[in-house]
Parts: structure tokens; sequence; C-alpha cells
């Protein structure tokens, strides 16, 4: 059975969603004409409305609609500060966990050069320049513990320590509430050699 | 931190698709912006083009384009014999088996008097009109085996039998590729009260 052209068409277009096969996509159709005709147009024009508005901060990269975003322009954040993420679902996290106070930098990426991205696309030029200009006192580096983010942070600590800058990693090892039986072997090799001296309190 | 405005009403939106909470709502609205902004300009599209032409046909209730759909006008199908299931999606699923070349009747539903769903509402008295209009020769009654689908299985068997129509309900039981071990308690019950006596070749 042939679907109606429109209907073959919206299944198919649903499928640009992440995690969205054949079967969900028409499931989504069937539900949508059926059940939320409504929803389905401001779905629509939510997705143009963001298209159209959203763009990157000039300073973070970040999604924004502003020209420079509300972290970046928020006076109660340390500016002297930066930590360098690859995603804005990175910085969301960060965020959402209240550690941080300082300025973000978006990578939008990694470094990998199989790909063609390399320095310039991530940024790192116009970042190194930033950096220096404003007399930034730490760089702290939050790619993700993978191969091409561990890559990304060893380009970004040579790129910063000649010229004086503080950088720093974030902490890898045994999550919060994990149990070691179930945390995989790298992580346990990264917790044991990251371990901390304990000191008697005084 | 708080998303900026279209973001945030994006994401919104998407979490009108059935399945979708707000972790994959943000995973979609992220990916979207980040990697396929085509893909979701052409889903806009698509979306309000679908609500905007696909209505019901006006013979089966399916969805379609037409007045009259594809397969209601189809001169090769059995114009004698329908089969009523519930929704658009049971339609497909019947068609991708081949199993039945005969036309339909889409309840969009079933009888549900607690929602307020009789009779009128999924078209019934239209329907026994044309049953007895076009002198089918059977109707098959494919509604899901729910409580809600038996029920309205029954309602429809009450309504037409009197008049001499002839009516069948499609077969329940263990399906094939199923193991007996796992196959649930009513599913075993249907398959033993619907059991068929075997008769030696001739």
């Amino acid at each position: 059975m042939k679907f109606s052209p429109s209907l073959a068409n919206l299944i198919d277009a649903l499928r640009a969603l992440p995690g969205v096969g054949p079967k969900s996509a028409q499931r989504m159709t069937l539900h949508l004409l059926e059940r939320d005709r409504e929803g389905a147009l401001a779905l629509a024009t939510a997705l143009e409305t963001a298209v159209a508005k959203i763009g990157h901060c000039s300073r973070c990269r970040n999604f924004t609609e502003l020209e420079i975003c509300e972290i970046c322009c928020d006076p109660r954040r340390d500016h002297k500060l930066i930590c360098v993420l690859e995603t804005p679902a990175d910085v969301l996290a960060v965020e959402q966990s209240g550690s941080f106070r300082g300025l973000y930098f978006v990578l939008m990426g990694h470094l990998s050069p199989i790909d063609g991205i390399g320095p310039r696309e991530i940024g790192l030029d116009a970042f190194q320049q930033r950096v220096l200009d404003e007399g930034i006192s730490e760089v702290i580096l939050a790619t993700n513990p993978t191969v091409e983010g561990e890559a990304t942070a060893y380009y970004l600590t040579d790129m910063l320590l000649p010229h004086g800058v503080r950088v720093s990693r974030i902490a890898h090892g045994v999550p919060l509430g994990g149990e070691l039986e179930y945390v995989d072997g790298s992580t346990l090799a990264h917790a044991f050699s990251g371990r901390r001296l304990l000191q008697q309190e005084q």
C-alpha cells in the first residue's frame, strides 16, 4: 500500500529527528493526524522560529537569540574563568549541576582531522586571542573523555601553556553512586592514576 | 539555566510527539539546530502540508488527500467485502500482510461510552446504511482483541445480523512463530476455544 504523498512526506521528514526510525515516524504521523493537529502546527511554527532566530553567541559560540548570550553578559559570573566544552548540551549539564560560575566556550564539536574538523573549525584561533586579550586566570578543559575529546584537550593545553595561561582538566574517576564492581576498566585506571593523598585533619 | 525562548518553545512543541519526553525533546532540538537545520525546515513544511491536505475518505474514513481514497476507488478490489478496523495503522498492517483484497471501514477509535464515544462518533449509523444499500456480502470485524474492541465487534454484530448480513470475526490464537511457553493465558484460552477439527485428506 502506498501512503498518500503528504503523509509519506511527513513520515520521511520526521526521520530527521535523532532516534526516530521508520516505524516510530509512522506512529508519530498517525498520532499527530488523528489526535493532535494543533500540536503538529505548533511544532511546525516552533521549528521555523527556532531555525530563524537561534544563532551562536559571538563570544562563547553557545546557542542564543542574542548577539552575546545571557551567560556571557551576566555580571555576577566570574569573567576570568572559562570552561571549554564540546556541545550546548554539555553547557546545560554543567549549569544544571550548579558547580561552575564562570563563562563557557563551546567548541560545537571536537578536533577530528578525518572529518576535516581542525582547530579553526572549532574556533580555537579566536579563543586563544580572547584568552590572551582578556587576561583569563584559568581555562578549565571539560571536553569528553573520548579519544577525540582528549586530543582536543591536549591540543588546547599545548596551545595555551606556552603563553603562561593556567589550564586544568576536570577530574575523571568513579562516578558518585557508582559501584566499583560495575565501573569499566579505563575509568578505574583513571581513578587510580588520579588518586589524591589524604591528610590528617589539623 | 534558562533556555532562550524559541529554544524552550521548540523543546516543548516536540513533546507533542508520542514517546518523546523532556530529555529526548532537548536532544532532538540540539541535534536539529547543530546539525540539521534544513531537516528542521523540511519537517515544518511537511507538518503544515499534511495537516492542511490530509482529511478522511468519505467512504472508509481512512486518511487521504482525496475525497474518496485510492483503496475505495480501486476497481481490482472486491467491493462486496468490507473489513472493519480501528485505526489507519491497522489498515497499513493488513495491507502489508497482503491477506485481504476487499475494502475497509476505519472506525478511528472504538466504542467507549466513558469517553463519550458512541456508535455515531465512530460512524456506525452511516456504515449500516452503506452495508445495506450496497448489498455487501460479508463484513469482517478486525477490531482489536481488547475489551473496547470486543465490545465494538459485538455491537456491530448485533447491528448487522438482524438484516441478514454475513458477519465474521478474524481468528485469535497463538501467533505464528510464537512459542506456546511465552503466550499469555487469554490468548491460549482463545486458541483452545477456537480450535478446528482436522479432517483426513481425501
